[in-house]
C-alpha cells in the first residue's frame, strides 16, 4: 500500500486526506500544532504560520459551491450544514443607516457562513471512522524534506522522526514549511505580494429579546441571513452570522493613510469610538466590547501567494501553500477544498484508466498532473480576489452598480444560462476560475462589438434620414 | 560616530562600504565566506548562496558606465582598468563560421571585460588604506537581525557575536539572509522568477604563437576586443576575453527540450561533442578541455528577484539582494555599483542639506529614500534584462536586426542626442533604467504617429489626385 503524507491538519489537508484515504492509501497527517479538539491554550484559530505572528486565521468563512462539492465527496456535507447559516444576499449598510439587499445569485443559490474551527473538527473527527483510517500526528513540526519523499519531523518533546512516503502533500498554509524546503532545493518560482490593507476582527454579540414571554437570544442585526457590508471606499466593515446568534465583524482598512489602522491608537478609546461613530454609527451600539476588542485583537496582513511549479519530485503543494489569495471573494477555503477534490479525482481516474490500485498507481505523475492542470485556475482566482475588493468596498454602494445588478438579474431571468454573471460562475459553479474570467471577457467583447454595430447602424440610419431631409 | 554594518563583502557591499566610509561613518563588513585573498579552498567564485548549490558566480563581467561611475567615486577606476579589456563591439559568429561586428555605441563607448575576483580584491585591498578604514569580518554568518539594527553573527569557530548598528545594509546577494530575516518579520512583498534557461561556463584557453622569433601567448579567437556571441535562437554561446589571453565562454540553454541541458549527458563525450559540432563547429578546435569542462562545471540557474519595500527599520537591501536580474544586459554589477553610488549620494546630500555630520545624519531616512527612489529603476532593469535575451540570441543574427542597427547608427551620427538608442542609455549613461524605457516608448509612439500621419497624407494626396484624374 502506498503511503501519503500530508503536512498540515487544517481545512485543506484534512479534506484531501479523507478523500485520498477513500481510494485506499495509507494517509498520515502531520500538524505542528496540538490537537485543536483537546488543546485549550492554542486552537487552530490561533497563530497563522510561525513567520508572521500578527496574522490570525479568520473565525468564520463563506462556504460556496466548490467547497460544498468537496465536503459532499467526503460525505460530510450534512454535518457541516447543521450549523451553517445561509447568506443568499449582501446587506449593504449606508452611513445614514439605510440598507439595501443584493442577491448573490438565483433564488436557490447562497453562500453559507460556517465556523472554521467547527468545520475543522468535523473533518478531524471523521478520520477515526470507517475502514480507511487516517493517522493524525499533532505537535510534529517539519524539519526538512527531500524530493524522494523523505521527511524529518521534530515533535513537541524534541524527538526526531524520519519517515519516507510515496507522496508528500504540503497543505501547511501561506507560510508553508514544505514550500520553504522545496525553494531551498529547486528552481521553484515564488511570489508573495501584500496589499496595503490589513484586517481586524471584532464582535457583534447576540442580544436578549422577549419572545412569547421568554427571554431568548437573537441576532443584533436584522436580516441575519446575509453577508453584511458597510462599504466606505478605501475601507469597509463586514459581518458574518454565527450559529450562537453573534456576528463576527471584520474591519478591512489600509495600514497607512488618513483612515488607516496607523491613524487610530488602539489604546485610545476616544480614537476608536470617534472612528466608528463617524463611519459606522449604526454598529457602535451593537458592539459593547468594541474598545476592548479593538485593543486586544491584532491587525492581520493580507497576502497573495503564487508558486511555480507546485510539485517537486514526490512533493506537491495544495491550498494556501500553493495559492493563498486575499479574502474578498470568499474563495480561499472553497479553492482549497476544490484542490483536494481535483487531486482525488486525478488519482481516481489514473487508477481506473491504468487499471492500477492504491498499491501501484503513479502518485508522482498524479501530483505533476494536478500541479500543471490546476495552476492556471489558481492564478485566475488570485487576480479576481484582488479586483473584488473594489466591488465590495466601493461599487456595492454606487447607484450605477445597483442598476447594473438589476439589469444583470433581469437578463439572468430571461437567459439563465447564456448570461451567468461572473460572481455566479465563481461561487456557484465549478467552472475553472480562469475559464470563468475568459467567458466574461469574451462576452464583454461581444457586447462592446454589438454596441458599436448597433450605434453605427442607428447612426447610419440617422445620417441617411438626415441627408434625405436636407435634400428635400 | 554612527556605525554602518554591511552584510556581504562581494562587489556591491565592498563598493558601498568604501563610499560610505569616505563620508566618515564607521563601516563594518561581515562576510560568511573566508577572505578570498588568503583562502585557497574557496574563493568568491565558488558557491553562490547557501540555498542553491548548483549556482556559481560568473568569472568575468562587462563593466559599463554606471559601474565606472561607482569605481571612479571610490578612486579605483585606474586600478580596475589595468587589466580590463575593451569590448566596443559584438562579434557575431554564424554556424557557417562567418562573423559580423556590431558596435555597442559610438566610437568612444565600450563595455569592458573585468574579472570578478580581481575587481573584488581591488575593493577589499582599498579598505586598509586611508584614514577611514573599513573593518572586514570574514567567516561571519548572519544568524538574525531586527529592525532596530541588532545583528547576531556566528563565526567559523561557532562563536556568537551580538552587535548593534545605526544602519544595516544587506548586500548578500540573490539568496540574501538579510532579506530572509526581514521577510519573517514584515510585510515585505517578494518575488523570485526562474527563467527556463540555465548556463554553463567553459574555457577557450590562450594559444601559443610565434612572433618575432619568440613563442608568445595569444587569444585563440580573432577580434579579442569584443563580446563574442554565437546566437542560435533558443540557446547561445558567448565569450568574454580575460587578461591572460583566454576567453571565458558561457553556454546559455533551456534546461529542458530538444537542445536543452537535459538532452546532453555530461558524462557522454560523444553527446557533448556532437552538440558543439552541430551548433558551434568553429569553437570545438579551440576548446581542448571541452569534454572535461562540460562534465565538471555545473549548470547555473538564472533568476529575477524583486522585493518591496527594500527597507525595514534600520535595514536596507542593495544589489542582487534587492534586485537580482538575468545577465543578458550585462548590468547586474553595474546596477549594484550604481546602488552604492546613489545611497552614498543620498547620504552626502542629506548631510550637506541638513548641515549634519556622520555622527547625526538620519541614516534610517536615507535608507528609506534610497529604497523608494531606486526601486522603479530596478524594476525597469529587470524587465529589460528578460527581454534582452531575444536581442542577443536571435535578433543579432537576423538581417532585419542588422539593418535596423545600421539605420540606428546612421541616425545617431546625424542626431547624436535625440536618438540615443536604448542600449546606449542603459550601458553608456546614468539615466535611471525605467526612464530610459519611457524615453524609448515615447519615441516609438512618436515614430508610429508620424508614420500614420505620413501615410495618411500620402494616401489623401493620392486619393485627391486619383479623383481629379477620374473626373477628367
Amino acid at each position: 500500500m502506498q503511503k501519503i503524507c500530508i503536512i498540515g491538519a487544517g481545512l485543506a489537508g484534512s479534506l484531501a486526506g479523507l478523500l485520498l484515504s477513500k481510494l485506499g492509501f495509507e494517509v498520515h497527517i502531520y500538524e505542528k500544532r496540538p490537537d485543536p479538539r483537546t488543546d485549550e491554550s492554542e486552537g487552530l484559530n490561533s497563530e497563522f504560520g510561525a513567520s508572521t505572528s500578527a496574522t490570525k486565521r479568520s473565525i468564520n468563512l463563506a462556504l460556496s459551491y466548490r467547497g460544498i462539492k468537496g465536503l459532499t465527496a467526503a460525505g460530510l456535507l450534512d454535518q457541516a450544514m447543521e450549523t451553517a447559516i445561509a447568506m443568499p444576499k449582501r446587506v449593504i449598510h449606508f452611513v445614514n443607516s439605510n440598507t439595501v439587499f443584493q442577491a448573490y445569485g438565483k433564488a436557490d443559490e447562497s453562500l453559507w457562513s460556517v465556523g472554521r474551527q467547527n468545520l475543522n473538527e468535523i473533518l478531524l473527527d471523521e478520520m477515526k471512522r470507517g475502514s480507511h483510517a487516517v493517522s493524525l500526528h499533532f505537535g510534529h513540526t517539519l524539519q526538512s524534506l527531500d524530493k524522494a519523499g523523505n521527511c524529518v519531523f521534530i515533535d513537541s518533546k524534541s524527538n526526531i522522526t524520519n519517515k519516507s512516503f510515496d507522496l508528500v502533500i504540503g497543505a501547511d498554509g501561506a507560510y508553508s514549511a514544505v514550500r520553504d524546503n522545496i525553494m531551498k532545493q529547486s528552481r521553484m518560482s515564488f511570489s508573495r505580494q501584500y496589499i496595503p490593507h490589513g484586517y481586524k476582527e471584532l464582535t457583534i454579540p447576540a442580544i436578549t429579546v422577549q419572545r412569547d414571554n421568554k427571554t431568548v437570544l437573537d441576532y443584533a442585526l436584522e436580516n441575519h441571513e446575509g453577508l453584511h457590508i458597510w462599504p466606505r471606499g478605501e475601507f469597509m466593515l463586514i459581518a458574518l452570522p454565527n450559529p450562537e446568534k453573534s456576528f463576527t465583524a471584520t474591519l478591512f482598512a489600509p495600514y497607512h493613510g488618513s483612515d488607516g489602522f496607523d491613524s487610530i491608537d488602539p489604546n485610545n478609546a476616544d480614537d476608536v469610538t470617534a472612528y466608528f461613530q463617524k463611519y459606522f454609527p449604526d454598529v457602535v451600539p451593537l458592539m459593547p466590547s468594541l474598545i476592548e476588542d479593538y485593543r486586544s485583537n491584532p491587525v492581520g496582513s493580507l497576502v497573495t501567494i503564487q508558486a511555480n511549479p507546485w510539485n517537486y519530485g514526490r512533493t506537491v503543494l495544495i491550498g494556501d501553500a500553493a495559492h493563498a489569495v486575499v479574502p474578498f471573494y470568499g474563495q480561499g477555503m472553497n479553492a482549497a477544498f476544490e484542490d483536494g477534490w481535483i487531486l482525488y479525482d486525478i488519482v481516481r481516474k489514473a487508477m481506473s484508466d491504468s487499471n492500477t490500485t492504491a498499491a501501484n498507481v503513479d502518485l508522482v505523475k498524479c501530483g505533476a498532473v494536478f500541479a500543471e492542470q490546476r495552476r492556471p485556475a489558481a492564478d485566475g482566482l488570485s487576480a479576481l480576489c484582488l479586483e473584488h475588493y473594489h466591488d465590495m468596498a466601493s461599487n456595492t454602494a454606487s447607484l450605477l452598480y445597483l442598476l447594473q445588478k438589476k439589469v444583470e438579474s433581469a437578463i439572468l431571468t430571461v437567459f439563465p444560462h447564456a448570461f451567468k454573471p461572473l460572481y455566479s460562475m465563481v461561487a456557484f459553479s465549478d467552472i475553472p476560475y480562469h475559464q470563468a474570467v475568459e467567458i466574461v471577457e469574451q462576452r464583454d467583447r461581444l457586447i462592446r462589438t454589438s454596441l458599436v454595430v448597433g450605434f453605427t447602424t442607428v447612426g447610419a440610419i440617422g445620417l441617411a434620414f438626415g441627408l434625405k431631409t436636407w435634400r428635400k
